[in-house]
Parts: structure tokens; sequence; C-alpha cells
């Protein structure tokens, strides 16, 4: 299949590469050029601009975040010179509100749209291992199913409204948000009563949490390894920001997603954005003032 | 090996029945008279007080709380009733504070103790496979391995000092009711934009979160069965006060064990004591007032 | 002195009175223009835009919250059609964010601007007692020092840079709102022991707490008296959003806003929107299940 | 008349003088006996024991927590001792459940009981010019009604049931905890924005909270003071769980509480145990690392 690809962060990079290995005819594009060379050298055509990489049977878009997507695709024009009849995959994490709002842009210019965000890494996203929120109008979702597959392990089917997969996905990352923050309270609790969060979060990680999400950050908290970050601590204050804002729109209060985002908005005012997001172990321990008693 | 078992809920008797079935001669007692029979007729003796339940090498218990435990072993003076050098294995959930005090008394008076909370449901520990902290002397651990061996599937040494054990398993409770809200939230969030509980926990639940504790909650929010309750809201209503007591005790503050209290204050003020504590969800979706919208 | 006027809800109606009562030469304008009568039969000029309303030395406004204010201002070009020199003086609770630029926006044009925001409801505006807080540079506040000082019982000047107003304002209506959410709960407390709002606010009304927030939101939740809103909770909901916004730019974790925000929402998912922000009680009153108990 | 009075603390010391003052025949009787000699020095008879104190037609006492007045009154047998017909003033700020216990203990012994937990600090009880809650039967009430106008500017009847002065008290408690929080975050977000504490707070505690507590409060936090506490840390932390406590007995969720619980867990968790509770301005400031801005 023609199909475009923008945005070219070590997510979208490694979700390319898997596109073409998969033998379609892929045209990339990126704000910065660097990130192009390497799916150059496997073959990818670089597109001077998004407008020339949106004009296959498909574009897939991995931006930032709502204003990234919403620079190029609104603001920037790109919705008004792509084709009628083309179908963009979305796979941004974006906001509930600009989930709608594209929809609609999309339906008024005969352009098919199809959200799918996905939950993995960029380890996983190069194994071919995401696993793949859709929403869309069931035709386009066939007709991009052979690109989400080559990139995923698995296609998870939301319904029609592409917000239902972006708020799938919000909430997904909120309860990852909470996990952390549980084992980091949980293991301030611990230290402070002389078990260390390595012990604990052993026996956790390989009995009722034996789960990825559990056992990768959990690693990281025993190990206080939060450098370099996988995840970055302004992301997941982000994500949380997204909940919180799902949240407002249809009412609903969410306290977990409260003290999550005072927690991190203390660990970004301690000067850790550049941690992980993990790095919430830091606070739990900083208010109880655990390494002056250590 | 001559063993005396006291307090026989569900979890006690499917316990001790392992006990039995690995060969060990056993005599129980339990407040009521009724839960002895069974283990009665697979071959335990039916002790008529505590006291001589205890006469063996060693004995375990399974009291339901910090009150029971205080009421048999402190007030009721099962302690002093007790012969130098018998080994007493705590698996209670019970507080840091009283562990502690536990072990100064055994000490006091020639006992050995060693604190062995288990994780596990009654049907797990009808299968042995419980997952048993343990914490104690290493000699007085040595000699109730095979104990130990008989009921779970894997022992987690925590060290010497007994109270280790129970604040990792006070502080796994809250993690499992942090898990619980976590997916409340969640599923508010999600059913308010249109995703059902149901779609939303399969995608979790078989991805991120593919675990034990997230599984078996995930499906009772899913289907909204919250009865009959595998472990009760008052009972999940104890533990995060544990935890709470645990935090104070040590000067750590646990901001989500203060939203998990609230919310179960809340769940047990509209009358749902008899229900799951994974009915935390039901808490989240009247924030949201869903019912009425749905 | 020739000023104009623009945003004539109740506030700015009774603000704008007191200046034309001040013998000050008044041009107002208002997108509803039903709103221009009452000041029109008292002597006032109505403008047919706010354009015309912005001819004189000093242009007063009071919009209700930022979207109006950005509309006005700045998408719908005022700004562009005022005079160099020009005193614009800005009443309306705004963000910090939107402080700062429309600081930016005047200066380049060479508009002079104040930020005047103001503690009060409409019988206050209309008794010219109104607190108001003042930040702009020296001499700009002087010049419009005694129109500030016809609408008001006393200026707060708070410094040049005039988001340092619109701050204590945000950070004054957090201190609102949390001193109803306290009498929210602890009403619910008393009341569940079966001590009356009425009886208990009584107390702490005339003693610890004789202060006119009190006494005002005091009564409303002692007679349950939520309609007619005198504030209602959805701007008590903006407000509340205009701290945490100031919070997350500086970085300042504000869990008593978390917990406003979360009641809120519950408050609007519930169905009152109509009610005045006191009604948090009926939130607190709700969670606690109290009128199935009395 | 003669009035014993047992508990001779900063506040008790005052109020036993009051009595003094207004022609009563006082014994005193404390735990440590150099707090009774200003009082003997004034002309009170200083009793041996609790109990020669207790001879009297009223007993007033003074005591820290429930602790103090279990182990004087219940363990230690006071209440044994005491003479049929005599009322017992408890001024004392305790649990719920305490307080419905003592009422039972004193009816089983034909004792009077009265509940007159006071709000005031010690100047103000040396003034005589607390204001006391008081719930009793009324012709106890009535007896001991020339004692407490002594010690009092003003008395709050509240009902027969004793406990109902004591949740008022501690509600009243949890009310203030609340006002100093609201201070702290407000005051940590204006001086993240510029403005200084003293200037925020001097506009707020001279407008809208015109009021004896925030005006005390509002000073120490602006100018840092926090030491000699005239209400130390724990004190607060104490009445906070008394809060919370009296929650959970009638099951009332009560947000504000679990964040003031946790801000003085963090507070006593840095060493500041020995500061006054508007301390929490300190936790506030800590957590949006404000110093180091600065």
């Amino acid at each position: 299949m023609k199909v475009g690809f923008i945005g070219l962060g070590a997510m979208g990079s490694a979700m390319a590469s898997n596109l073409l290995a998969a033998g379609h005819t892929l045209t990339v594009w990126n704000r910065s050029v660097a990130a192009t060379e390497p799916l150059a050298s496997l073959g990818a055509r670089v597109a001077r601009s998004a407008d020339r990489a949106a004009q296959g049977e498909v574009l897939c878009s991995m931006l930032a975040n709502d204003q990234a997507v919403r620079e190029v695709f609104l603001d920037g024009g790109l919705l008004d010179a792509m084709d009628r009849g083309t179908v963009h995959v979305n796979h941004a994490t974006i906001s509930v509100a600009l989930a709608r709002e594209l929809a609609a842009e999309h339906e008024k210019r005969g352009l098919e749209y199809v959200a799918a965000p996905v939950f993995g890494r960029p380890d996983m996203a190069a194994a071919a291992k995401l696993n793949i929120l859709v929403a869309g109008k069931p035709a386009a979702i066939e007709r991009v199913r052979p690109l989400l597959e080559a990139m995923g392990s698995k296609l998870w089917p939301l319904g029609e409204a592409p917000e239902r997969a972006n708020v799938a996905k919000i909430a997904g990352n909120f309860m990852l948000a909470s996990a952390i923050e549980s084992m980091a309270e949980a293991t301030a609790l611990t230290r402070a009563h002389g078990v260390s969060a390595a012990d604990f979060l052993d026996v956790m990680t390989n009995t009722l949490f034996a789960a990825p999400a559990y056992q990768g950050y959990g690693r990281l908290i025993a190990e206080q390894r939060f450098k370099p970050a996988g995840f970055a601590l302004p992301l997941g204050y982000k994500d949380v920001g997204l909940a919180l804002a799902a949240g407002e729109a249809q009412r609903v209060p969410l306290p977990f997603a409260g003290v999550l985002r005072d927690a991190m908005l203390e660990a970004l005012a301690a000067g850790d954005a550049e941690l992980d997001w993990s790095a919430l172990a830091l606070v739990a321990a900083r208010r109880a003032h655990l390494d002056e008693r250590e």
C-alpha cells in the first residue's frame, strides 16, 4: 500500500520501520529532518512537506500532543491538502475534545479518520508488539487493518466514534500512573518500617501484580533508576491532564487523578522534569523525609 | 508434626486441611464450634479450648483482626498457657503495632514467634497456592517451613523482625485497594464517554494489567457482580485503616489511602457493607451520576 | 472624566452607576443592549460598539471570563481601536496567563493597563463598598484612582505587574471555596452526630469565624437555601480552575483545590448547575447519605 | 460553690484562676505538682490526689486528651470515688466515642456529667473570654452555670447528649485547620507569582476573612513565626484524628481532613513537631520548592 507517515519520534520511527518491513511503500515526513534518515536508509522516501507525505492511500501520524496535531493538521492546513477518500490513522494520545473536532473536520472534507492510539514503549513498537486501540468506521478500519497488523500484535476495536479509542487510551494511562503512585506510597511505607522497596516489590510483582506495568516500573523504583526516562514526568503530567479534561467534559470526578496531578507538579517543582514518571517514588519518599532517616 | 490451628474461617479451614493432607497431627479450635466439623471429619482433633489446641510443637493462628488476636492471645491468656519453645505462626493481617507488641510478649515468655500473613483467597488456600510472607528468627522459620510449604506455593522471607511481614502484607493490600479504585475511576470515565467497563477492562487486563489482581476484580467490575463478596468492604476498610495507622506510626503520608478511606466510607454510608470491595466502582459511578444518564 | 464601561452584568452595572453618581461622563456598551437601559436612564450614553465606548480617557471593563475578554479585546480588535495613552482598567477575574498576555498587548500598542479585580457581590458594588485589588504602573493607577474610589471602599495596591492583582483575586476565591467546603464537611459531620447545621454554624460564625465570608455562606448552608444563586456553581468551578491553572503555571501543588474540583464536578453531575456554590454542602451530605437517615 | 479543678495546663490554670476570682472555694490537683503553685498562692487548696479534689459539689477537669481522661477517671478510679450527685464538668477536647462512654459511666454511678469544651487560647482563658460549648442535662447545666460564666464570655448550649458539645468542638477545630491549610496553599500560590504572603493576607484578613481565626494564624504565616507554638502541630494532628474518627463512627467522608492529615504527617516527618500548626504553610511552600526559587 502507498502510505505516508509523519511524526518520527522514537515510537513513530519504530512503527514506520515495520510498515517498510511489511512491504509497504512509505513516504515519511518529520519536522526535524534528521529523524528521517534511518528510515530513508531502509527504503522510505522522505517528503519535503507534510502535504507531500499525505498523497498515498493512507496517512499515519504519531505526533506528540494536541498542540502538534493541531498545528500540522488544522492550522497548518494538512487536512485541506489531502485527497478525498484518504484514510488518516492518528496514533497520537490526544484529548477527547480534539478527537471529536478532528472527526468532524475529516468528515467535512470527505476524509476517512481512524483513531489508533497504542500501548507499548519503543522496544515493543520495534518488535511490532504494540497493543493498538482502534475506533472509526468499519470500512476505513478494514482498509488499514494490514498496516495496523504490521505494527501491533493485537488490535482492540472500540466502536465507530474515534474518540472512544482516545478515552480508553487516556483512562489506561491514568491507570498506569495510579499503579506507579500506589507503588510509590507503598514502598515509602515499607521502607519506613525497614523493608526495602526491592524486597517488597519482588513479592508484589511476582504474585498479585505479575503484570508488565508493575514489573517494568517496579524495577525502576526498586533500583531508583529514573534516568534516562522511558516516559518522562512532563509527558505523564500531560496525560493526567488529559484524564482530568476528559472527566471535566463529562463531569466525572477523579480523586486519584487529583492526587497524581499534585504529586507530579511537586516532582516538576523539584526539578525532576527529566526523570521517568516512576520518579513519583521520590516524591513519596521526600514527603516522608525518608532519606534523612536512613 | 504435632500442630494446633485456631481460627477456622474460610481461609483458616482451607489452610488447616492442607496441614492434615500433608500428614501432620492437627488439633483445631474455633470460637464457634461448627467450623471445626469438616476438619474433624478429615481427621483433626477438636480441642475444647484454645489452650488445648496450643499444646503441640507449633500453633498456627488465622484470626480475623487485631481485636480477635488480642482477645485470644493476650487478654485471654493463651500466651501464658503455652509451653516455652512452642512456635506460634500468626497468619492474620494485623497492625504493625500489635505485631511488635506480640513479638515482645512471645520473647518475654520464651515462645517463638513467626509472622506469616498470606496473599490469596480461599480457593487458593484450598489449592495450597498461597503466597506466604514470612518474618521471624531463622531457626523458628526452619522449624515451621514444612507446614508453610504445605499451605503455600511460595514463601517470601522478609527478615527477622516479625512486623516486617505484616507491613508488607498491609502495603500489598493497599496496592490492591488502589488498583480497584483506579479501575473504578477509569471505568466511570470511559462509561461517561460511551465505552463500557467490560470493553475497556478487556483491553487493560489482557495487556498492561494482565495480572491476577486486575483480572479478578476487573471481571467483577465489568459484570457489576459485587455479591456475594469475596472480600467485603468492611474488611477492605479495615485494611486501609491498617495502612494509615502504619503510616502514622512512622510519619508517612499516604494520599491514595486517604482517597480510599473516603470512598469506602461513602460505600458503607450507602449501605453496601455486604458487597465486595470492588464495589468502589459503584461509588465512582454514583459520584458521576452515571446511572441517571444511561 | 470621560469614561467608557463595557460588560454590564449585575456587577458591572452597579459599578458603572457609581461612576455616573460621582459625576463622570460615561459611555457604556454591552453585548446585549437591554442591560444598557437602566444606565441610559441615569444619564449614560449608549455606544453602538465596544470601539465607541473606548474613546474616553479611560475604559473600564467587567467581562465574564477569559473567553469574553479575549473575544472583545484581542480577537475582536478593541485594543487596536483604542487611542495611545488610553487607560484600560480590567475588573474581570481572569487567568494569570491572560493577564500577562494582555499586559504585553497593551504595552505593544502604547496603551496603559491596570488590573483591578474586585471582592464583593452586586449589593456591595451598588453601595460602592467593593474591595478593589489594583496592580499596574503607578502613574496609570493615579489617573484612575478617582474612578476606583467611586466604586470601592478600599483599594489594595499589589505592585506593578498587573497579573499580581489577578493571582491575589484567584487565591482569594480559592480561600472562599475552601471555607465553603470546610463548612460543608463540618456540618455533614455534626448532622450525622445529631447537631444541626444551623446550631453548629451559629456558634462558629459568631466566634472564630465571625467574618463576612462565613456568615453569608453559613446562612445559606444552615437554611439549605441555594437558590437563587448568588454565585453559581459553574462560576465557582471556573474559579477553582483558575487557581489550578495558576498553580500549574508555577508548579504549585494545591491539594485543597483538587478536592474542590471533584466536589464541584460532582455537584454539576448531579444537575445542580443553577445552585449557589455553597451547595457544596449538598455534595458532602449526599456522600454521607444523610438524607436517608434523618 | 465548693469546686474541684484537675488538669492545670496553660488553659486549665487560667480557667481555674477565674473561678477563684469569682469567689468560689477551689481545690486543685495536677499530675505534676509544680503547676498547682500559682493557684495555691491565689488561695486554692492543693489536693494530694484527684479523689480529694473531687469532694466538692462540682469537679471541673481540663485534661490533655482521651488517654489522660481515661487514665484519671476510668482506669484511675476517680469516677468510683466521687459522691452521687456531684457534677463533673469536662472541658477537654475528647473523642465522640469517649464522650458517650463517659456519659454512660457517670449515669451508672449517679453522677451528673456536663461536656463543656471551649474555644479560645490561654490569653482568652485568662481574660474569661472563652466561648464554651455546653451539653448535658438542663438541671446540671443550671447548677454549674455560674462557674461557666466566670470562665467564659458566652455559653453555647447544644442539647442534652454530652457528645454533641464534643462533636461541635471537633468540627470547629477541623474548620480551623482547614482555614490554615487554605491560607498555606493560597500563599504558596501567590508567592510563586510574586505576591508575598504578607501582602496577600493583609487584603484577605481585612476583608472577607476579617475574623479572629484568620487574623491570628494569618499573622503567623505572613511573618513565618511558628515558634513558640500557640497550638503545636501534634495537637492539631490529634484533633484532625478526632474528626476522622467521628466521621468513621457515623460514616461521613471528610476529604479535607484527609488532606490535612497528610500535610501534618509531612510536617511531623520534617521534624516540625514543636512548631505551631500554622506551620502547614511550610509544607505547602516545600512542596512547591519555593525557597529554592526566591
